[in-house]
């Protein structure tokens, strides 16, 4: 099965743990089968490998999130990444010139799109099996899965199909409801519209040659911003008279605010938590390095980061965004393709981060033009490369690079060090990057055209 | 008029904001005149130099507090510091000896001693002078003042007079009663004992010298083990015949939890703090340098400190102490005399911390054994020495310092650095003094036997 999960999404609605470049399916509050903790989409990945060990997974997503994916999904799956922010149509469309172009798979071969945020059990990935079979067996140029819904929700589109049967053809789609159009519809057996559906390739192709002429991927890269700026949804799905829709009765959540995340997290605390008793229906996530301590309390969810602290009733916590929207803070907290940064200190004129390496990995060959750097070693051993000059690293070493230099740091061990930034204008666009021993590794670039 | 401030107590009532080496009355939440935000300790300074321009002042403190006093007061005042910590009786005893011996003051003149930390009127501190008065006049060997009391109270003990006038004789003292008893009490016109006295100078030297022989200050520190471990009360107001009380009717509040203190606060936020509409009687302190965004939420207080993260029903943080305690953390705020230390990191082998120097200051020359110091100069200008070798100081300079090294920081201006400890044992009693130029600097030190 060839799989496009659809990575979108920079939502504050579970601010301070998600900003603008760490999305919700980043945030690791599930556990895996051995008790590990997980994000969404390495939850969602897991449940696809279980349900289909051959899968071909490629991510369809921005360039904000290539780093996270590598941190936390590796080489294992490919990564499809739109020039620049459009809609779902051209993503997917991308994604599948990517498959068809780049991974040579055929033009009447099928491909199953679903987003990577759903909170699902493992047979939804089965049901998606049977989704690509539907597609693949021609039973409609395109096929739906709809959710079936548990209550009357405004906060979804619904699917009406024509009749009650396992699969069914479509009599229309309505947009987010008010609750009593909402139970009108179920009464006709509607589906929650959760945006996964399967095509065979030359069918989503034919749709974006139509729009746009191009030759292969490359080509459709390089002219993505022709593209119509449209949902796949409106483009495609709403105009196709050749299509049938599949029920799934199984569990789905979308946890999309504290409070739906608060019901599908794996402990009720995560960190450094003490709860005391009289605490009542209380969550607590924790990724600072000092003690949370909550005495009593009822219904609330409290989440600490390095971007800020949130205390809510988790009632409250829907209506956040137009609050988190008025915090204007610096991301203090990134994952990178070979770690992490930290934030632990900014102040006019300069930053401090802390930056954690995995072995064996290495960050771009840059230089700034507006601040010097000094890096100081906490622990591991490594290399440093400043104006092509090398350096063995261990604890307690100081590397200074000053303004203009080119310079990199490469990990043999586990590398953690503390990144002194000093300067007037400090600014992550104050970056430019360079060949080293003469191949430009770009850190964060998940193809050739990405930079 | 003579006072000795008894400022004692390391209390977790307050945690996140008060710690081992942080005690509540020096945390700044009140507002002085100016609309500047004071601590407790500031508060009552400021409120004795309006009744009293001419006090003499004696804060009576043991060694963690002096750097704090010093911090917050300067040298305005003299601080008089416990070689052990005993309990009041001998606390009392040295600072009147200190008093005596150190600064001249006859033996026939008169002292008044109060807590540092209740929160009051002015015409508390008007009394105080009115009490003065009393002992200065031979009114009776003791003079005490009650605190009229607002409610039958079980947290405190109680003073019963022999009648209701504004000064009277002591019929008895009450240790701290349940409310029933409380209430019989308040019907007999009796009245809070919040430990403030005076007496002529002799009749608590007399004393002391009942139980040690000794012939000045420096000989009463010296032996200041011999002195009883006992509190004044007992030692010395309960068996006193020739006694008087005077009352208190104005507003007296102890601030011993954040119930109380959220009452005290001068604002209902501190720090950079976001309440939303529907929060309900909710206090928040953020100390941090991130945002604190609270939805919703009724009757709590929230502080967060580089200690920790504190969300509790108001009710509730009353009983906070048994959970306080069982949380160890570092402590990773300190005022110095110099400034303040904010530690920014810690893990295994390493600590940064940022280190802020006020402009004139400077540390002690010191050493370690077992941990290497790079400092790297974030903003300000100043000097280090490094066994005995001086280096000017600017933003982004950085100085490496061997274990075993002697050094120092000298700030010229307003000097911030980022400190790294980098060692397999990093502990506050690594560290050894030298002389400076032939001066032994001791930046904690309050008076010359206190190393």
């Amino acid at each position: 099965m060839n799989i496009i999960l659809l990575s979108g999404g920079s939502g504050k609605r579970l601010w301070p743990l998600s900003n603008e470049i760490r999305s919700k399916q980043f945030i690791r509050l599930f556990k895996d089968e051995q008790g590990e903790y997980e994000s969404m989409v390495q939850r969602v990945y897991r449940q696809i490998r279980t349900a289909d060990p051959e899968a071909n997974v490629t991510i369809a997503t921005s360039k904000t999130q290539v780093s996270a994916i590598r941190n936390q999904l590796g080489n294992a799956v490919s990564v499809c990444v739109e020039p620049m922010r459009r809609d779902t149509f051209p993503a997917i469309a991308l994604a599948a010139a990517y498959l068809r172009y780049e991974e040579g798979v055929g033009e009447e071969e099928t491909a199953v799109v679903c987003p990577v945020d759903p909170y699902v059990e493992n047979s939804y990935f089965e049901n998606l099996k049977k989704l690509d079979e539907l597609a693949k067996n021609g039973e409609a140029r395109l096929v739906l899965m709809g959710i079936e819904p548990d209550s009357p929700s405004e906060k979804y589109g619904y699917i009406i199909p024509e009749d009650k049967e396992f699969v069914s053809s479509v009599k229309a789609f309505k947009e987010k409801p008010d609750t009593a159009t909402a139970e009108g519809y179920l009464a006709q057996g509607a589906l929650w519209n959760a945006g996964v559906f399967a095509f065979k390739l030359s069918y989503v192709l034919d749709i974006a040659r139509r729009a746009v002429d191009f030759e292969d991927y490359r080509d459709l890269y390089l002219k993505y911003d022709k593209l119509p700026k449209i949902s796949f949804d409106y483009a495609v799905v709403e105009k196709e008279p050749s299509i049938r829709v599949m029920r799934y009765f199984g569990e789905w959540k979308d946890v999309g605010t504290w409070n739906t995340m608060a019901e599908a997290m794996a402990d009720k605390t995560k960190g450094n938590v003490m709860l005391d008793e009289t605490a009542e229906n209380v969550h607590v996530v924790n990724e600072l390095d000092i003690p949370i301590l909550v005495m009593g309390g009822k219904d609330m969810i409290i989440a600490a980061s390095g971007d800020g602290i949130l205390v809510a009733d988790k009632e409250r916590s829907g209506s956040m965004k137009p609050y988190v929207e008025k915090i204007v803070t610096d991301v203090r907290f990134a994952e990178k393709s070979w770690g992490s940064i930290t934030v632990v200190d900014a102040e006019p004129g300069s930053v401090t981060m802390k930056v954690v390496m995995k072995p064996g990995t290495r960050m771009s060959y840059h230089s700034h033009e507006l601040r010097n750097e000094i890096w100081t070693v906490l622990s591991g051993r490594g290399m440093t490369v400043v104006d092509d000059m090398e350096q063995q690293i261990g604890p307690g070493d100081v590397v200074s690079v000053a303004a203009g230099c080119r310079h990199t740091v490469i990990a043999d061990t586990d590398l953690t060090l503390l990144e002194i930034q000093i300067g007037s204008e400090i600014s992550a666009a104050d970056k430019k990057k360079y060949e080293l021993n003469g191949a430009l590794f770009i850190d964060d670039a998940p193809d050739r055209w990405n930079e």
